[in-house]
């Protein structure tokens, strides 16, 4: 059997020389051989970073990495440490009662978060670069003569949906199943939240019944469905963190990042990304506009928007809909 | 004359023995003596969190003090550096061609904005404290029942708004006008955009009719306003500013922050502050619901957010609505 890149990959770092690493310590990346090509994206509001990185082989030849850094949130339980084991605390402005200092941290207590992508293809620089956005007004009708073929010719894998749903991965995360092959559903912490603090809570609940693309596909059938998810998952995020109901953000995206029906469950005062109005449907309103219309969401003319890269930006514009 | 406490303060400090300051540098607030009483609010996203702290003096008595520390945006042009100098890289996951890493740097490359506001009254701290968030549904009957006469008792003073329709202020801010008194609107950058640079363009229209508090009291007739709006606004910006018209964010706030009818235009790309689900309601969107119905906004459930400290959530939880 050939081997393949990640094998060879994680062979290759275990022969490697990376000098930060402990000798008990998982075997690393070889960050410090990695070259910065350019910036795909930043984030001053998140502090993070998107770089294209590439890593020479033995040969001389280049590979191409993605590297995410990204500051990790402040901890309330290690607050007060910091303000003790601090290194330095040095002025920078001083006003009446108002002042401003440089804090440096001792290194453990100030981690970076790392993500890398290696090797990347082209693709995924693309997934990462920033683009120019573009808002799409898609009527019904354009729906199904340029999104639906679109999806369909896309045959994106949702292999992992149905290994969660059928418990083959991430058992062990389900805070709460209905297990009802029609109305049911499975909640789950998205993997953007770590679960240490609630301020950035975001969990998301999967229907069992499979076929829901999106929000375009739903109808008065799927009521029940929705009940279940917006009565049960709220429930079930009250009585496990702690949250009060009308504190939650509840919410589908569309264009969704996958086409199997789910459902955003955030913290109403956290900012989560995509949940501006070009994106999210309040599941409430979802509910009330099938309950005066069954066919709302095959008719309504729905908006979003589509990053310049995005292949289907490009169908919207051949048929002169942008 | 009575010396302030700030005077006070920075001699102590002077004669203190904060000994992370270096002898060259100015005198520093001391950190390390600050007990921290509570977290007063955080937020994960932004990689910030203010504290409530308190400071003891020599006769044991505690002054109050808010220190916010902020995590800083990477450089991008010190990011090569980054990745050569960590002090340790640790393996986190680890999944085919995707893995994290905890990464540790050199406390200097890895600076902590911290600000202090000291001594803090009663009222800085109310400030900086978080509020808990609710989500309202407001039926066309709580608004009857419970917001108008809210907003009536109120009486906001708008003469602001007056005073840019009728160029008594801002003049030479104005962008575009149409004068129509019924249809017309005044087109002016929003106080937040500095205009410098197009990733945060932030306008307001302001509509000439007087007597339009909100979205609630929008009907059919005043489709032709909302047009106006929506295309000239559009067109104004696009000349102008040279973004074309797809990449604008066109929108009202539910509950707006003032009750003279505004809409909202932002980059599509600018990840504005209120564009969230549960406040913005995109201009097309409502000009389609009144198209469908021209009572729509009478009769429709609205969605939106509370603060604790708000009393219109006080109005509602009399009415016992959330």
């Amino acid at each position: 059997m050939a081997e393949s890149p990640v094998t060879k990959r994680k062979r290759e770092e275990k022969e490697g020389e990376d000098g930060a690493a402990d000798s008990h310590e998982a075997p690393s990346f070889p960050l410090r051989e990695v070259s910065v090509r350019r910036v795909l994206r930043e984030s001053a509001r998140e502090k993070a970073i998107f770089l294209h990185g590439q890593v020479k082989n033995a040969s001389g030849d280049g590979t191409d990495a993605v590297v995410i850094l990204e500051k990790m949130p402040f901890q309330e339980e290690n607050v007060a440490e910091l303000l003790q084991k601090y290194t330095k605390l040095q002025l920078q402005m001083s006003n009446d009662i108002y002042s401003t200092y440089h804090l440096l941290l001792p290194p453990e207590l100030n981690e970076i978060k790392t993500t890398v992508v290696y090797p990347a293809t082209e693709k995924h620089l693309q997934k990462y670069l920033r683009q120019e956005v573009y808002l799409i007004h898609e009527t019904g009708e354009d729906y199904k003569n340029i999104t639906l073929p679109f999806i369909q010719s896309q045959s994106f894998s949702i292999q992992w949906v149905y290994n969660i749903l059928e418990k083959k991965a991430e058992a062990d995360r389900i805070i709460y199943e209905n297990p009802d092959p029609a109305n049911g559903f499975v909640l789950v912490p998205d993997f953007k939240w770590n679960q240490k603090q609630l301020d950035d809570l975001y969990l998301i609940a999967i229907c069992h019944c499979r076929g829901i693309k999106s929000l375009r596909d739903l109808t008065a059938e799927h009521l029940p469905l929705l009940r279940n998810i917006l009565k049960e998952g709220t429930e079930a995020i009250v009585k496990r963190f702690g949250m009060a109901g009308p504190q939650l953000r509840i919410y589908l995206h569309y264009q969704p990042s996958y086409y199997h029906l789910h459902v955003h469950f955030t913290a109403l005062s956290y900012d989560a990304p995509g949940c501006s109005v070009e994106r999210a449907h309040l599941l409430s309103d979802v509910i009330e506009n099938l309950e005066l219309n069954p066919k709302y969401y095959q008719q309504r003319t729905l908006t979003f928007a589509l990053r310049a890269d995005e292949p289907l930006l490009k169908k919207f514009q051949e048929a002169d809909r942008v």
